[in-house]
């Protein structure tokens, strides 16, 4: 009976998408390509923290992680095309937070 | 330096909405006013928790509170002005769900 009985596309997203740090996460990727540094300092997030969402993220399938063997290693972060089909919704948060926040 | 230092909206919506229940509550109230017992029904939430982010969504403007002086005393939650600007997000999420997820 219930609707998270049911298949709903919102609460497949909700689970998804809802917590903080992964909208947060979006809002960068979608800029572009980043490296780990520059998401942990852009989001003032622990390392661990970072790493373990982006872990999740690219387990489903809305991340790719890219190592360049330098030295020191380099990791990029990027959007795939399931990601960047997530980016209507962070623009919509965008339209919202600067009309009512 | 950082975008949670400046106001950043997506970030002012994030801390709001980042959250499966609080999405979930939305999508719920975006159908119409409800009772408390509907939301705890569909949500399948424990009601400490259902009342905890009702108060907070109150506090925030985001959802009215309704009470009724009948026996037993009915309580009802409808999104106000700022809720239902919150919708297009949800209906983006909808969409997202019903295609990649």
């Amino acid at each position: 009976m219930s609707k998270t009985d049911k298949r709903c596309p919102v609460a497949d997203t909700a689970a998804l998408i809802g917590s903080k740090w992964v909208l947060l996460i979006l809002r960068d990727l979608a800029e572009g390509t980043k490296r780990f540094g520059e998401l942990e300092k852009s989001l003032e997030i622990s390392p661990r923290t970072l790493s373990a969402r982006l872990d999740e993220l690219e387990q489903a399938g809305v991340v790719a992680r890219q190592c360049y063997a330098e030295v020191p290693p380099r990791v990029e972060y990027s959007l795939t095309e399931k990601g960047r089909a997530l980016i209507p919704i962070v623009e919509a948060m965008r339209a919202y937070g600067k009309e009512w926040l």
